[in-house]
């Protein structure tokens, strides 16, 4: 079943924009990975906050992905931009449009 | 920009896969309503959950959308399976992959 995650991380005050720019330049591997979605967004009320929402073709594509070499090397440098607070929530899709 | 939004919905027990039935019901005019993702979903330790991962060409679709009869009459078979916990969260997609 197609998998979604959603994950929100608190940025360092001001590296907003690093981490967006970093999430965003390995994206094009993504797709052979078994990623259907991968949508970096921010929110209007909060200054130092990411958020990524994905879909993967399952759970088991998305746990690979982050053993890619280019997830590695992206998430070791957005890593010291980030303060650790991670807030995330899963699903198993069942259905919609566009998945 | 597009609009990214999560909401997390507690059912009555026992009612989550008539929900899940009913928010699949009316996907087919999202689209032309400027809908590019609608997931439904549900999570493995939460049997009373579902969870829909949406993403519009705005925010001013999204909240249109809830003016379409189909979605108020959707809105309305539900409503009384869910419990009223909602959890939402909103962003700002800046870009990715398949957004």
């Amino acid at each position: 079943m197609p998998y979604g995650f959603v994950n929100s991380m608190r940025t360092r005050p001001g590296h907003r924009d690093d981490v967006v720019a970093i999430l965003l330049e390995g994206v094009d591997g993504l797709r052979a990975a078994g990623c259907r979605l991968y949508a970096v967004g921010v929110v209007e009320d909060d200054p130092d906050l990411v958020r990524v929402s994905e879909i993967w073709e399952s759970k088991e594509h998305h746990d690979r992905s982050l053993d890619l070499p280019e997830t590695k090397a992206a998430i070791a440098r957005a890593m010291p931009l980030l303060t650790g607070e991670f807030a995330s929530q899963e699903m198993t899709v069942l259905g919609g449009l566009g998945v």
